[in-house]
This record gives structure tokens, C-alpha cells and sequence, in this order.
């Protein structure tokens, strides 16, 4: 990682940290576990890769950071809810996230899914109630509906319904692909969307651009992942390495080998870099994340 | 039951029934055990007074049916699946509901978990997408707050937490009603304000004698569902008969005796009453409703 790009989301991380905890602070049952869950799911280390894609396509068309910290925060609540609920016994049964015991292992169950449930609403209240300065309320109704659409039945509890069909069978490439794509591929296109939304009509004018470099990121992003599993180590990951393989999950590597999944990884990156020359603004940031993507440890 | 009552919940619930259909008729992955068990959380049974107090109340101040299609449904998506997610084996761990076999039963835990979270999800997207054909997006805005207040940290979750936080302990009626408020009264004090904000300025002038009626009935429903938990019979209820009782819950006969429950019921409706006395419109249902609510036997 360059340092002008760990520097960039070391910042980012900590104001999206600072606005939820902003949130999270208002909350009326602070002594509740449920509101602690919430805390321990949504603050507690994460690179906050979503978050930093809201910021930086936002700040490239010219929006105000201001205006970009609802959106990011609200993206940022559903992915940490969506962890919470994937690392349930029931759903992937996973001790340690980030570094960390998992939210049902640091409190318990019915707490765990409550928390998760609780973020995913903060998430729409976010949208609704947080700072927006110039946007209209058409505006903020076009971030509800993108978010809704990315994390729902259509986006990313489809892949994660998708990934549990998948479990302990074979799958192709292709049906791999659609698992990822909703799975992780639909929020963080939503990410980069809100981000656009934030700027206006600016930002909707290069939506399709954005939408290509996204989709090539978000599978990226998972490639790495899978490639990740099997060559680092735990104490790197912050959860156990070989845990896919020990679900019977299909993985890049286990499809195209190892060298095979690392040659997809650089054409994903590929694709994100061509996408990015049809944007007519600076793309510096979102060009050294996409090689951050495929080129990280952890 | 009134016979005009008992036509009326029947009607609105069809029509209730048929708007989620639709809308759970779009979803892409029909195919998918998540899909069937949002439908088998949202389609079956259950008397839907949260979309009956939408469209009563709306209709009292003259909103458009069409309209009101929209925050009903998003409304019983919310109810939905919280009541997906309390049932699961982690919360109540209850196996019938609405004389079915809940959704974890039904389907698994993972699809039962997965199909709670897409439903919350799609109560959001109906809210930002669904017609509302006057209104502005600032109304779609403040309703999207309404319900992500109602259902969140500061709403049904912190109710629900509340309620776990209470298990097999003594809590006294202060703490009780503090439950009960906020685990079902803000989704139908919800549901009520939903109604009014979708007929615009009229129903914002009324929202705090709205409340006052909201904050009496949402009550007595609960003391009423205390009280049928002791009198009536596992076939009438649809689910276990003495179920609080097993699950050591305090409940209002618990604390006051049945004679006091049933007297504390009655002036819950007296107090709804006089709230609807200040509303200068044809309050009949809402009156109605909330004799029915202490009246009804499941």
C-alpha cells in the first residue's frame, strides 16, 4: 500500500469512525447490550474500504466532505451488520472478525442479531436524518432507494442466500461470479454510487463509468480474498486462515489454481483502470485503491 | 367483533396482502428458500392492524387508498420480521405463529435470519420506491424517518432488548410499560403517523392527539395479548397457550392480577377515546378498532 493511500484511508476511517460513533452516542440505551453490540460491531477495527469509496468518488466530483458522511456512515452500518449475521453459528459460525471475538462470541446470540438488525435501520436513519446540505430531498430519497436496492433480496442478502445454496456443493465460475457480485459487489457499487449522488448531477452523468470500475473492484475485492485465505496466515487475516476451505466454499483458487485466480485479480484490475480513463475528473485515488485491492495482505 | 370492523381488517388486509405480493412477487431469486421464506413471513395469517390503522387513519383525512399501499406494506414488512427474528431458537424459540410453523422451522435458522434482515430491508425500498402520488420527497423523507425511529435502537429493537433484558427476572409496571412501548407500541404509533403524514399537512396538525390514541392502544393491545395468554386456548391463539409462563416473563396479570388487567385494558380504551374526542374528523374506525383491541380473543 502506497503511503499517500494508507494515510488517505487511515483519515477516512477515522472520520466515518467519528460520525458513528456521533450516531451510535445518541442512541437512548447506552447501558443496553444491544447498544454496546451495536458499538462493538460497528467501531472496532475494519478497513472501511466503503466508507473510503464514498469519500473519494464524492470529493472528486466536487461534493462536500460534510455532505458525504451520512452516506458513508449509512453504507459502512450495513456492511458491519451483515458481518455481524454472517458470523452467526447459524450462518458461517465464525469466532473472530478483525482481530476480534465476533459479535455473538463477545456478547450472544439473541444480542448479536438484534444489533445487527438495530444497524441496519440506523443505516436508513442516517439517509433520513443526516447532514445534506445543498441535496434535495430527491436526492436523499435516490440514497435510501440505492442502498435498499443494493442490500436487499436483489443485492446482498441474495448473495449471501446465494453463497448458503452453494455450501458444500461444486459450483462453476459463473455461478461464483453471481455470488460475489451480490455478496460483496452490490454495496460497494453502492458505495461509489452514493458517493456520485452526493455530488449531484455531476455524479449521475458518470454513474456507468462507475458502475464498470466498481463491479471490477467489488469482484476483485473477493478474488483477493479467496486468494488471501490461502496463503496468509491468521494472525494477518484477523480471522482463521483456511476458513473457506475448511466450509467446503468454492474459491477462485480452488477454480482457476492458484496462479489462475491471481491472473483474474490483475484483469479485474484492468477493467477498473479502463473504466476510470472515461472519467473526465482526477481519479488518482480511485486508480491506487483498485491496486490496492488486488495487492494487499489482509 | 363488529361486523363492519371484522369486513373492514379483512378488506384492508386482502388489500394489504396483495401489495406485498406484488412487491415480493419482483424480487429476482423467487427461486430461492430466502424469497419463499419472506413470503411465508409476510403472506400468512396474522390480522394486520398495523396496515389497518395506515389506511384508517389516512383515509379519515382524506388521503388517496393508492397512496397508502405503500407505508402499510413497509410498515408490515418491519412486523414481519421481527417477529421472524423473535421467534428464532437465540430469542423466544417458538415454533408456531399465526398457526404455522414459523420461519426457522419452516425453512432453517440461516434462511430464517437472512429472510428477517431482507424483509426489514424491503420495507425501506417500498417507502422509497412505492407511489405516493402527491406527495413530495420530503414526505417520502419524513416517513422513512418515522420508521427507521420506530423500528431502531430508539424503537421495536430497544423493546426487544428491554424484553431480554427482563427474562427470568422480576420487573416491575414502569419497566413493563417502558417494554411494551417500545416493543410494540412505536411500530403502531408508527403505523398511525404513516397514515396521517401520507395525507400531508392535515395529518401533521393532528399527529399529537394521533399519538395519544397510538400510545393508549398499543398498550392495551399488549395487556390484552398478556391477558389472552392466560385465558384462551393454544388453537384460538395460534400459538402456545402459556408461553409467557414458561419463558418466566413479566406480564400485566402477573403484576396486577387478571381483574387488573382487564380493568387497566379498560382505561387504555377510555384513554384512546379521549384523544380521538380532539380530532375534528370522522374518527368511527379508529374508535372502533380500539374496542376491539381490549375485545378481541386471539
Amino acid at each position: 500500500m502506497t503511503n499517500s493511500l494508507s494515510q488517505q484511508l487511515a483519515c477516512f476511517a477515522a472520520r466515518n469512525n467519528e460520525h458513528l460513533e456521533h450516531w451510535l452516542t445518541r442512541q437512548p440505551f447506552a447501558e443496553l447490550p444491544l447498544v454496546q453490540a451495536m458499538r462493538h460491531g460497528a467501531l472496532l477495527g475494519g478497513k472501511r474500504a466503503r466508507p473510503f469509496l464514498t469519500y473519494v468518488t464524492g470529493q472528486m466530483l466536487g461534493a462536500e466532505l460534510n455532505d458525504l458522511d451520512a452516506p458513508a456512515a449509512a453504507v459502512e452500518c450495513i456492511h458491519a451488520y451483515s458481518l455481524i449475521h454472517d458470523d452467526l453459528p447459524a450462518m458461517d459460525d465464525d469466532d473472530l472478525r478483525r482481530g476480534q471475538p465476533t459479535c455473538h462470541i463477545a456478547f450472544d446470540e439473541a444480542t448479536a442479531i438484534l444489533a445487527g438488525d438495530a444497524l441496519q435501520t440506523l443505516a436508513f436513519e442516517i439517509l433520513a436524518c443526516g447532514q445534506l446540505s445543498d441535496a434535495g430531498n430527491s436526492q436523499r430519497i435516490a440514497m435510501v432507494r440505492e442502498l435498499a436496492q443494493a442490500a436487499g433480496a436483489s443485492g446482498m442478502c441474495a448473495g449471501q442466500a446465494l453463497d448458503l445454496a452453494a455450501e458444500k456443493k461444486q459450483v462453476g465460475l459463473t455461478q461464483l461470479e453471481s455470488i460475489h457480485r451480490h455478496k460483496t459487489g452490490a454495496l460497494i457499487r453502492c458505495a461509489i454510487r452514493l458517493g456520485a449522488l452526493a455530488a449531484g448531477e455531476k455524479g449521475v452523468a458518470i454513474l456507468p463509468q462507475l458502475d464498470q470500475y466498481a463491479n471490477a473492484i467489488g469482484l476483485a475485492f473477493q478474488v483477493q480474498d479467496d486468494i488471501l485465505d490461502v496463503i496468509s496466515d491468521t494472525q494477518t487475516l484477523g480471522k482463521p486462515q483456511g476458513s473457506d476451505l475448511a466450509l467446503e466454499k468454492s474459491t477462485y483458487p480452488a477454480l482457476l489454481g492458484l496462479d489462475g485466480a491471481q491472473k483474474k485479480a490483475q484483469q479485474l484490475y484492468q477493467e477498473a483502470l479502463q473504466a476510470l480513463e472515461a472519467i473526465p475528473y482526477n481519479t488518482d485515488s480511485l486508480e491506487v485503491f483498485a491496486r490496492y485491492v488486488i495487492e494487499r495482505n489482509n
